[in-house]
């Protein structure tokens, strides 16, 4: 186990994951397209010290945003240049679809990026799995097999195309009249069954080198790419016992293909909800829950717990016939949970507020309550730190960094400080120039 | 003729457009991958009440960079975002080729530009003519007629993209918790030869409604191209005469498809180096050609004279049999103005430190002589502004805007302040809501 944690803060559209963010006190309703607001996040991010900020993306409309706020930020790259023109320090990382873009495109903006921010930029690899998404780039999905076949393909020339200069080909010699040793740049001429380029790509290393990768979901063929070029993945697991199994199964992929474990950390999904008590951070959620469908989430937790549940009951406990006929669904990692939940009494709004049905873990309580949740998955081996899904941005932010990072670092589970100025000195991974070594042997 | 004409800045690598600007004086030689710089500039260009900065774009790496600089920046997003952060009013214009880039992410990286910067974004919609270009995205240059069908097709497909929310459809409406009018948000569902999007794309209009359309070169095909969609073109007439001819037209192509020509305004490409004198100007434009391999450029002037010139006659005039003897090339609209300048008896390196083989028309001189310069072209109706590629980006931006800018201001040539902050509002075009009226009638 390493010593001590990391910590990315997911950012999507500007208010928070959930629904009703938009609306919440502080929250301005603009937010959405205001990059002042990003660059707010940013800097107080960095103030806790947090290692990077995450951008998710699908390039789709995904949901319906009559009440609720949109999935993504209206764009990645322009969102991490305003980030990084913020602050000075914290590593900048968003998704791009391996699917839909082409490998030029992603190496150069990615590269530029890290060289504008002195070396704090990833890229998380994964491909596209909406349809939305595929025809808004007028193709239908590929199958699996051939997707995934792609993303191998898309990193490869990336990375090649990123470790088209040498490290010190930049010679930027006046006297010898020397702007760059081209002997020392050159093309990479890679031709794939889905994709190619030429290079070389006319950027210079970073700082780092070049950005770090990361990678997300997928199962099997995920983890596959995930030991070959990542160095860090975002995963979703409801237990410890979920996160584990990921980690374990991460890191002997990463040795299958000869490489250091440590090398690849793996960042669980959590969502806090920070208040000065348990009930206060229940209201702050319910309050959230206002733009919702609570009558079809009740049968939702009916279904999960194997009980037919009505919406008249929503502002009732479970009776204790119904706690004694529950059967939690085993197709559900959250079921037992959920159930757990119940059975401490609270009412249906209540246990929903507890966020049983959410994609990720959610802790709802004080500074205290999240800090003991989160030493409990490290300290298991569940993860190497975690991803923040917070559940609104412009004050939970600030509550995370104010109130749990410094009860982290008093427990020695968190860094005091930056470690340097990039973001792989900020993970602990090896800075990289040129191909992947891993590919090139 | 318009009453004031308009001005844009080109913005490249971060040094200049000539080869040698990197090793100038006062030019941090790092500035390729420095975006404080970029910051600089743009603020400079808008304490001038310059209209807007464009930055061309190839994506290769073009030039031989042993000595010269590279011809394009790091990423034109990167770098405008940069400069939105940083500047209020100025308006920021950048080249994505029709060729390689698919509509949704032309669309999407425009518009959250132009969101993020409040209505101050543009498009300069070019097909690429680099076969080294089109490598980096794994395929060969398609034929000239095919190339040009896609800019239709891929123009069309972000124009509807961009107006696929309604000027009103944000409604945001915390009482009523309506986040926004789904009916006034429609998929655009396009299907064209070459490309396709079902949309819609989930930013919102900008405080201009969406970005302005340039166009640049292209022939009759391209002057096509900007009578139907642009407002603003980029093109090097070499003299006044040529500039006429072009902006004629263009004009009577915009009438050709319904348009107010007065919507479509041409930027002549021009380069100022600005002194104390022609003899400081020279000098310094000899100090950038320090990089360049004048003994070719002696023979291509030769050529261009109908001359044959050998290196060793570098610091000579021509001779007066050399005079006599000359035959402007009628190939290279260029020729007559250099035989002019080599009949005043400068010698042929000073004949070429007057730019007389550039891709611009060069003016080496005075404040007073660069503005004489513009005020002639633009009074004889051969533009309705100015492109400026300036020398050297580092003093050259600020010699503009303190030295010339005034003298034009005085003469009633340009604009006192921004007319108000969106790039339609500055350059004197519409607001655009939605697909342009002209496809949709
Ligand atoms: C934590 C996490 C983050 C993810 N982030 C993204 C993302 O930003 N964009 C995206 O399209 N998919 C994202 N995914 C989805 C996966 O990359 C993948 O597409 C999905 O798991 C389906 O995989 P499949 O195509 O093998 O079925 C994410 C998945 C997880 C678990
Ligand atoms: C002022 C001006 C600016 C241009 N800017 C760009 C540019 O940024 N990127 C690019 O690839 N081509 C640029 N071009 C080239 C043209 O768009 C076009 O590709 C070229 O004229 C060849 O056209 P063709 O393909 O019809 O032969 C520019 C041309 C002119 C005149």
């Amino acid at each position: 186990m390493p010593d001590q944690l990391l910590l990315a803060i997911q950012i999507a559209n500007g208010y928070g994951p959930q629904p009703g963010s938009w609306r919440m006190p502080g929250v301005d309703p603009r937010s959405y397209t205001d990059m002042d607001v990003f660059a707010r996040y940013a800097q107080a991010a960095e103030r806790g010290k947090i290692q990077l900020v995450f951008l998710a993306d699908t390039p789709a409309l995904e949901n319906d945003i009559s009440r609720a706020v949109p999935n993504h930020s209206i764009d990645p790259l322009v969102v991490l240049t305003t980030m990084a023109r913020a602050t000075q320090r914290i590593g900048l990382v968003a998704t791009a679809s391996t699917t839909l873009n082409e490998p030029y495109t992603i190496a150069r903006q990615f590269k530029a990026l890290d060289v504008a921010s002195h070396g704090r930029a990833g890229w998380n690899a994964v491909p596209t799995s909406l349809p939305a998404a595929a025809a808004n780039y007028g193709i239908a999905l590929p199958p699996r097999a051939q997707k995934y076949q792609r993303v191998h393909e898309v990193v490869q020339v990336v990375q090649a195309l990123w470790g088209s200069w040498e490290r010190d080909a930049w010679v930027l010699d006046a006297e010898r009249r020397q702007f760059a040793d081209t002997d020392k740049i050159r093309p990479v001429g890679l031709q794939g069954e889905h994709v190619a380029a030429r290079g070389p790509l006319p950027i210079p290393p970073s700082e780092q080198g070049q950005p770090v990768v990361f990678q997300a979901g997928g199962g099997g063929n995920g983890l596959e790419v995930a030991a070959r070029y990542a160095d860090g993945v975002y995963a979703n697991p409801f237990s410890i016992a979920e996160g584990r199994a990921h980690r374990d199964a991460l890191r002997a992929a990463a040795v299958a293909v000869g490489r250091d474990p440590d090398e690849v950390k793996l960042f669980a999904g959590f969502m806090p909800s920070i208040a000065g008590s348990r009930r206060e951070a229940l209201d702050r959620r319910r309050r959230l829950d206002e733009v919702v469908d609570l009558d079809q989430r009740v049968g939702y937790l009916g279904s999960m717990l194997g009980l037919r549940l009505e919406p008249a009951q929503l502002d009732e406990p479970l009776t204790a016939d119904q706690l004694a006929a529950a059967r939690p669904s085993p197709g559900d990692p959250r079921a037992p949970h959920a159930l757990q939940v119940a059975r401490e009494g609270w009412t249906l709004r209540d246990v929903l507020a507890h966020g049983v049905i959410d994609y990720h873990p959610v802790v709802p309580g004080t500074a205290e309550d999240v800090a003991d949740h989160m030493q409990a998955w490290f300290e298991a081996g569940a993860c190497d730190g975690f991803s923040l899904a917070i559940d609104v941005y412009a004050d939970g932010i600030d509550a995370f960094v104010d109130q749990v990072v410094p009860i982290l670092q008093r427990r020695g589970l968190f860094h005091l400080d930056y470690e340097g100025p990039t973001l792989r000195e900020n993970l602990g991974v090896p800075d990289q120039y040129g191909l992947d070594p891993r590919l090139t042997a």
